[in-house]
């Protein structure tokens, strides 16, 4: 047979899957749930066309794989055609553990437990499935291959994951601050000892790379009414595990209840299978069909707060360089107590404050390197003499505070620029 | 104030919202549950983008209103404020009838509602809401109104209705077979004696458009894997609906169950308001939430269709010009009864025939009228001496017919090239 | 050494050359030459953005070449690594024989000699200086090697010749109606029995193709004040020659005096080097020095002209469909010649007739191929049952008749759409 | 008549000419000669796209301007026809001054005459013509209009000059690092008190512009290939206008004849108006074909010259940090002179040092404003918290040395990321 199977992806066009194992795995359930998880949970909130899902992202990211393959080997680093597959499938299985809005689940459903120790545990279910067949890529995914690069390609600060959610994310969302030269960065890549490198012309493609990183942090990821409708949600899922642990009794899918009823830890997953069989169950569909049904519910603090998600009746944002005063804090819990007659006990679930940051690149792990004409290799930062990569290097944090609209600006809202 | 809100479209880059009435009604929850339904149902299954909503789809063609309305004004065609309110508030409300999946669910939890009848008591139920403000847009959208094309910018085979739809559904699938220069088009439109015409020179945009909308039938609205997981989903609610009118008790939202338990046909929606109150209430996250908990049923039929919709596990779709005989669609019926041992009256859920039909341009309604240099209007395929246009008018009809892959290839495929 | 030369092209992005033996073939003077022959002449007076030139297109058409190589490849067609230089190599060199303004050259400096004879010409002679080094591509570019897919990738009705200028042009006059997808094209090649097809889900990207060919035809290639503009340059270079030819002696670079002084045709090329060598350093700057200088020239006739079409005061053109009657044109005639004060023997250097015609399939010669799942290659036109590419075989032809706009509107102008 | 000139550009789309008196501008020989002027000299020997030319820039900028106003009255800010007519015709002409490879010319044909003081000759000229129609157009021009905003969109740091070649040199280059979001900035631009001022949400739209813009100094303007091509016919153009001056006799159009052959400065420009009318004749065609022709000279520096940089054998170019030490440039200049058995007083000709710098932003001329919710105004380096602008104000210089390929490396290259 000479035929390959196709995928249309509106962002590079078509995607071949590589080889018959891959669309085995593609075919999977667990990779299958990842078509019904939202890549960007409640984005589409803000922007209305961020529905892509990890699904899109992980073939998205395998495609960009085959592209470096293609690029090293052209150069003449030796790849064999094991490596080659184990490498896609590493990048394919990379985002299995997420659950949907992992973030807001994490901190609620299950507790504490991390879509990185999730997708091991998934990644070996599978290898065991497949009879070993992802032993190389487990190896590969958990850096413990002697060739880096390979790793690098996985997860690095120029992977290939970075660079399809970039891609994908800013296509979706028309932040087209985001688009990066993908092809050009890809084109750049060589190996040197071992070692992902980016030769030298291709400075200015990883700069914009990391520059447009940064803007759709603050455009996107960290936008202050994005974090507020994930902050929402997550005291809604409080909410309904304290309620259902009390015994009351929600609408809930099946998949859903098993994460209400029960409490799940990291120790509770290793033990009992059962735990990661409901969770390859769970997909945003269980979340959001729970969301519209309690918006009927008896308790209030858990209707209110659904109802307000559901109408879009977000929280009013408020960002700043510098902390809020504790005054300042509970001049605003005071307002919010008073006019939703709330306890002292249940503030907490209409006044959010967070502290968010980031920096577009990391000086201290997993540096960038260049290599020059003559084959010395740098680190970004200091092969690049006209670029002001120190600058991106620096951690920005801010301080947010939210709360219910009803009551207007209780405080001097400062210098707001996002 | 002088800041108008913007809406960020991936599609159209800034789209901003014309008036503060406008914003009103996008707010209002009847236009916000159209977030939550897909613009193309069960086509993500093929075209893994393929998840933007009718909310998008609204906003957008909402977008190409405005630049018509500018073109117009700029060639001279009068056009008051309120006109232009009422044709931009038409187009964003033309599909506020939709129910998810709409398709499927016009056939089974509503009896022969169409979603058009659904619009139109939709609108009159916000223009009461609203005092009025939407007497003139309704008016429009029922083509009472003597500039006739303003209707026709809403509704005709040149509208911004399908401008948008088909670039859209082009973006979010990856086909660009589909892409229109809806710019050039709408540069090129004109009023001629109170009906909308296009330019001469604007002719072979349109034919583009003709023929990319052709192309979208086929390779996306009509892709064999589409329609068959659409009769798929058909069976699902139609198996549902007989169970819950039987009395037994399935997992559903508040909502659903209202459709599932109760017979509702356009008599019942005049008689009683809850009907349209808890449509208002249905989106795709009902129907998913549903199809996901039936796969452990106890019915087996409904488990065995929701086991293979939610594994993508699709019926085997054939397309051919010349109709299946009785006795191929026999051979197929008794292979499926026998495999899955069924009672005859079981069979019509697991094989399906459909007769599938397009054609690009209809000349008998609504013809796109083409005026040349010296202010002559002629229909398109009169005025195109260089293209191939009646051609476009021939209606294509094929016949499909599905069934389990379990049972191979009872069937000589005969020439298939869809 | 592990680097490969990058080309940046606007179209595709990075163009990688393949090989160092075709960058010295680039480096070459004869292939740098097309860096100052434009891709389609006159166009850029009526779409500005058409200055693109030969050179951008053949190494378009080179990397669409390796991206087919590529695709075929990994469906197991066996190419070696000497067929794949060798095809790459006559798609770079394929157009290597075309002068400045072709068109318009070849009916007047020099004398029916064809730019694919003196392609062949050139090729011939950097074969010699490459040591034998092109004898292959060389035997494809003639149709002579026996796997036939190989001139069909070169020279067919799906070539990547066409693909590139289809794209290129659509890309740099800004017409989006010839943008085709050449890559969706390219994913559905195959090769069966030596000859190149289409699979049969590639059917409608080929129909799309068909089409965008067609609408450049009659928007850009034979747009009417494009036409015209390029037999007025016929025109110019006519006169000009006619007046050296009697010794007058006109400004030009010594490669246009050449050209201008001697009669050159078929027979001289071969008899006489120094013909071809001349031939290799005239480009369009050669021609535009002379425009320019010309419009101060003592010849009443060749000043007008030059100084018309330097100030872009083209001719009006009519076009239709039945050829114009004899009584029509002596009309024209007869106004032009009052209006300048011409002897008939100078009428028509400003009155042009022409007949243009395309047709966008030709079902005679080198049809397209479609393969079916099952292995069964048919003509596109009857393996199509949803389309009407049949209708796409018509040849399509019109009338043209071109005039100073000075004598107003002497006729009828008839059905004008273009 | 109801209808608009339209043209087709493939940056933006159609371009919609506004008025019949910018029509008739725009067929001014003055504009037109613009149709023969590349946008980037000899950018195209790296990128060969990059063929545009300044009448796209012109245009392309007027579509800008167009889009800003209607952005501006949107949000009510009175703009009056006149202004509005005003405005466009003064970025229309902004450039109108250029001559061909502009930079190269003013340091050798013309002696030390700016582009911008040609400009305002032209514009004075036409101004007569067309009886005082561009009063207001050059008062604008000139900053000396009390709205300074109008000033500002012609010229500052965020005009519609900048915002269209960054575009459209990033189109035509290919070079996507350049790509901005015009349509993001023009939507966030308002006016406050006089000033245009960016609304705060399009800070970072902002931010992208600067990077991109110092991006494509580095990567295309600034190319120290593009550079060494630029310093060569400055080389080759002194040489000729040395040789014509001694009485040579050398190939050549009349307009750069007069240019050769006569010593023209400011003040024989402002006395003789024959001068600005041969200006207004020369373009691109006059300097490449005299370099085609020089190639087969007499004198050998000049034929070495041209025939070097026709072959596209262009100097090796050395970019560092630091200047050249004394003993390196004379190091090369001895190599140099050897090799080519030169004189010491034509060693420059072959040897040449340059110092280029770029800063991103200027902090201290014409800074970008941006306004904040409440109305407040700042710099943007202000503005901004998590962005590093200031780094973007720094002041990058680097230092140059070219020299014939011949010679070899005849310096330790040091780091050299170019």
């Amino acid at each position: 047979m000479n035929k390959k199977k196709i995928i249309n992806d509106p962002v590079y066009g078509f995607v071949t899957i590589p080889s018959a194992f891959i669309f085995d795995l593609i075919q999977h359930s667990y990779l299958q749930r990842l078509r019904f998880i939202k890549q960007v949970s409640m984005t589409h909130l803000v922007y209305p066309g961020a529905l892509h899902t990890r699904f899109q992202h992980v073939i998205g990211a395998m495609h960009l794989m085959s592209l470096a393959i293609d690029t090293l080997r052209n150069k003449n680093v030796p790849i064999s055609s094991d490596e080659e597959e184990a490498v896609l499938i590493a990048i394919l299985l990379h985002d299995i553990g997420h659950g949907p809005f992992s973030h807001s689940l994490e901190h609620t459903l299950i507790e504490g437990v991390s879509h990185e120790m999730l997708s091991l545990l998934l990644m070996d279910k599978l290898n065991e499935e497949f009879d070993g067949g992802l032993s190389l890529a487990i190896t590969i995914f958990n850096d413990q291959y002697p060739r880096k690069f390979f790793h690098q390609l996985v997860s690095s600060q120029l992977d290939m994951d970075r660079m399809d959610y970039l891609n994908r994310d800013s296509f979706f969302t028309g932040v087209s601050e985001g688009v990066i030269s993908f092809d050009r960065i890809i084109t750049m890549l060589n190996v040197e000892q071992g070692e992902l490198v980016v030769e030298a012309k291709g400075i200015y493609s990883v700069e914009k790379f990391l520059i447009a990183r940064r803007l759709m942090y603050w455009q996107v990821y960290l936008h202050k009414t994005v974090i507020s409708a994930e902050q929402m949600l997550i005291k809604i899922l409080y909410r309904a595990k304290e309620l259902a642990t009390e015994g009351h009794t929600l609408f809930a899918t099946t998949a859903l209840r098993h994460f209400l009823t029960n409490k799940i830890n990291h120790h509770n997953f290793l033990e009992d299978p059962r735990h990661l069989e409901w969770f390859t169950r769970l997909d945003d569909t269980d979340i959001m069909s729970a969301l519209k049904e309690w918006v009927n519910e008896k308790d209030e603090i858990l209707r209110t707060l659904c109802r307000k998600l559901m109408n879009r009746d977000l929280p009013r944002t408020e960002l700043r360089n510098t902390p809020f005063l504790e005054t300042e804090v509970d001049l605003v819990r005071g307002k919010v107590k008073a006019h939703f007659d709330l306890e002292d006990s249940e503030i907490d679930y209409f006044v959010y404050t967070q502290v968010i940051q980031n920096s577009a690149y990391d000086i201290q792990h997993n540096n960038i390197k260049i290599i020059n004409n003559r084959g010395c290799v740098q680190d970004i930062t200091e092969a690049s003499d006209v670029s002001n990569l120190e600058a991106l290097a620096k951690r920005v944090v801010k301080f947010a505070i939210s709360y219910p609209k009803e009551i207007g600006h209780p405080l001097d809202e400062g210098n707001n620029f996002s």
